[in-house]
């Protein structure tokens, strides 16, 4: 008979999550140890407590999410997770603070159930924050030409310097982009487009879409209007306009929960697993089949 | 397939009750969520969390319980979920901080037993604390002829005007008590006395108890002695005695755990439901049938 | 049909312990009430609330673990619980801060397992820590000759007084142990030594072990290299070496954890139960049957 499922929820806010919380009751968790104000200090008693409690075939039925608002943190935190272990003992980790590894493989998903991404241009707007930056990862490795733009080329190119050293033969442009007009230009020419900007931030005008000749797809990740790319509303989903797929946020969304649910159920499917955002997108990946 | 049943427990003290947890836990909840020291500007995105887990008809397995010793803090959460809340999107939330509601409501269902409240007069004593001031308002909905007493007059008056302003047709007159003479003479021609004093205060004498002609039913609900109606024991439950029947705070417990079990079943009836005073009273009423 | 077992996890530490939630899972408990940073000022409300929730034969599926990584604020949160009780309305509650009293149950069983504890002499070094005061405890009921080693006199003394105290006839001779030299002079004539040292601090040479004619078992509950008895692995377990058995921390930790579960499943069988020590003891020599 196999133990319980313990998922111990390792969260950087004074609050851990509700919604992560929720999510892995649904994913078939049997029981949640919540955890919140964890700094990595914290972990590896937390992280011991998971490893050393079960052995053999029952050491997979623990497993450690990370979660929080704050991605910088969390990875702090999961890289605190990884120190812990000792060779072979050691429990699967999965690492999704503020929803930033499955919001980027949901759009990343989205994106290629319209389009080959294989020399696909696509251009990632915000690109260098939590969520965008992986995105571009998810990208560079499907073989995309990925324009990465930000407010300051130095941050564009830190991120694609990033990407590079981790993605052998990543096809990376970084690209500033001071105002609107900016925006436009670095969508010319390109056949998807991911706003990865901050709620309630436009950075496109619907003309500069109108006038665009080529996107096929437009992927808006801002949930707070006014979305990234005007016109947009979060709750697109395939909406077809001007010749081409919209999706805003929540249409984005179901895809994104439902990557989530398969990730965590997945995590209890052996006890040497880390999912970060590569990780998550091939979960994707595969509900998508 | 219906969801697991997700109980999130908001409460005001830095330890989260362990009372609520225990009465979620036996009226049937499947995961409770603890959330200790939590402050009106945390709950946004907790309960963001409740709504945007679950859709349709699983939106009805996650409910919010607001607890903790505080009323007034339990009261400014309970506020802060509400305006959580988008039209449709939302879920059942319910208050009990202090136990205040169930405690009022079991109070007045118990005098209700025995006694019409419709036009009868009701001594409240004690009457402008948490309890107080719900029993009055049950009291008022209820047909009663309520006399609310304090220690300030001012303070009976203001409590007496809120509930004016939310029960229209309320019978209420506010008396000072400054002494245990007053308290006496609040009691002259009443047929009910509830006293809801703080623990070991007694406001009433056992001579002015055997003295008065009127009284068919005296309920104190302070359970450390000395108990506010001198004389009562908290276990008395129904004692007849001076010709009329006597309950304590324990008395009326059974009472109170019966509808705070089936409060805490019922919100996972439907999504759209708060219950504050007066819907944990109906849901009493409708136990004693 | 009986309550769902609840476990009220009361530990010192600001995150609560992984260790002992998955234990509890794995021994059968229903719900987890984790709460860390439990100071004895907290307690009274919280067991309150496992106290005044279920009655009768219910009241026994609620109990209460202490635990964290601070003996002596366990024992105060332990000592906070019993004083929380109301003659028979009590639940049971189990103190197993740090691993401190299944730890020792499991050394002294080990050594059981080899030797007749009665008349044994006995060598306990390290003997005044919170892991040690207790093995001492322990071997004094069961009639062994106990050395209290200690680097300072006065703290072997003290420990010799406390535990003369409780068990009456008990067997002690309070040693110092400055150094090596000490350490290994402690052993002579020993049949038994259980090393309780801190973390990575050697306290007996590998070559005054392979001098000693008496010792026919060694404990060391030090996992840490370097351990305390040089030459012994944290692995051994019942290791033969030098015509005698070794064990190392790890080596008794299966026994420890055997004993872990077994006391908090039986924590439920009862409302009336306390579990320091000697009851966890007795629990390990059931095991052992």
């Amino acid at each position: 008979m196999s133990r319980p499922k313990i998922l111990l929820c390792l969260d950087t806010d004074p609050q851990p999550s509700v919604f992560d919380g929720v999510v892995a009751v649904d994913a078939g968790v049997d029981y949640l140890f919540r955890h919140g104000g964890v700094r990595p200090a914290d972990v590896r008693d937390l992280v011991y407590g998971a490893m050393f409690t079960r052995g053999g075939e029952d050491l997979k039925n623990t497993a450690v999410f990370v979660g929080g608002s704050d991605v910088t943190a969390g990875e702090a935190v999961l890289h605190a997770v990884r120190e812990s272990f000792f060779g072979d003992v050691r429990v699967s980790a999965m690492l999704d603070s503020n929803g930033s590894n499955t919001t980027a493989a949901a759009a990343v998903v989205t994106a290629r159930r319209h389009i080959g991404l294989k020399g696909a241009v696509v251009t990632v707007l915000a690109a260098t924050g939590p969520v965008g930056s992986r995105v571009v990862r998810l990208l560079a490795r499907a073989g995309a030409q990925v324009r990465v733009v930000s407010r300051k080329l130095t941050h564009a190119e830190g991120a694609c310097d990033r990407v590079a050293a981790t993605v052998p033969g990543a096809d990376l442009l970084p690209l500033q982009a001071k105002d609107a007009d900016d925006e436009a230009s670095a969508l010319e020419g390109a056949h998807v487009v991911i706003a990865c900007g901050p709620p309630g931030v436009q950075l496109v005008t619907a003309a500069a879409l109108t006038r665009n000749r080529t996107l096929e797809v437009a992927i808006d990740l801002n949930a707070v209007p006014p979305t990234g790319l005007e016109g947009v509303s979060p709750a697109d989903r395939a909406a077809s306009r001007d010749g081409r797929l919209y999706y805003g946020a929540f249409g984005v969304g179901r895809t994104k929960m439902r990557i989530h649910h398969a990730a965590v159920t997945q995590l209890f499917a052996a006890n040497d697993q880390v999912f970060d955002a590569e990780e998550i997108y091939e979960i994707g990946l595969r509900i998508e089949e």
